[in-house]
């Protein structure tokens, strides 16, 4: 298992840290990537207020993926992912099962009982949906050509039992 | 059919106006209230901006009801419907109706296709389900638990063709 250290203090360097990672994916159009910033800036702005809470995976120093979750308001104890991100190069590694293990615990050390997490149905999409399921996630709902026609959102639930 | 005028102008004054307006009608709970205010507090200091796009309906310039509504990221013509709200001194009137319709109307403009809308299960919130039923949405999903044990999260669409 590869040798990550997590940190959730949000820096403002983190703003052009996340654009870069998100972008380097190449999963996510340029809208989406300004949407991954946007949180961070609000988390930097805004601190927990936000909503919105981040954990940085590093390896040797070297940031190679990050979490974006919060609770929902309105819930008693429903917390979204709203992203959950591994740098390609680092990719294969088991990081994003450690990332989402260490996600997954803080939410429930934070009183969260169910987690939340979308994607769209299509193909590019096949490894993040593989992901959610082998991880304990189920599918929920999907609502029918809700990104663009041929394209639908994929609503995941996961029951967390730590 | 009441006569009802409609603004979409958002005023600093429609902050304390909605939270007045969302208390009175007995349905939300003290954050949900907090919830319907601040939306029309980031269009008061973001305005477009925000994402939250607002329609007011006045009878005898009183502001008998509101909807709030505004397009989904990362969705090419999905707009979600985040509140709509009459006063229940003046329910029973099809200012509910008219106000949907024109903003249904406002959102077709707007090159919009699918609306969204999220109640609850629970038997408060019947009316609003039926509400819905009768306007041509349909069910599309519904979240176990959602909102709190035996509080389901209700996904209701509608596609807009005007």
């Amino acid at each position: 298992m590869v040798d990550l250290s997590f940190r959730e203090e949000v820096w403002e360097s983190d703003i052009d840290m996340v654009r870069a990672l998100v972008n380097r994916s190449g999963f996510f159009s340029s809208d989406e990537v300004e949407i991954a910033t946007s949180l961070v800036r609000e988390h930097v702005e805004r601190g927990l207020d936000s909503g919105y809470f981040f954990i940085f995976a590093a390896r040797d120093d070297i940031t190679v993926g990050y979490s974006c979750y919060g609770p929902i308001p309105g819930t008693i104890d429903g917390f979204d992912l709203y992203w959950i991100v591994v740098d390609p190069e680092s990719q294969g590694l088991g990081i994003g099962h450690q990332l989402l293990t260490h996600t997954e615990q803080r939410i429930s050390q934070m009183g969260g009982k169910r987690l939340y997490a979308e994607t769209s149905s299509t193909d590019i999409y096949t490894p993040t949906r593989s992901f959610y399921g082998k991880r304990g996630f189920f599918l929920e709902g999907r609502l029918a050509d809700y990104y663009a026609p041929g394209d639908d959102k994929m609503l995941y639930t996961k029951h967390l039992d730590f």
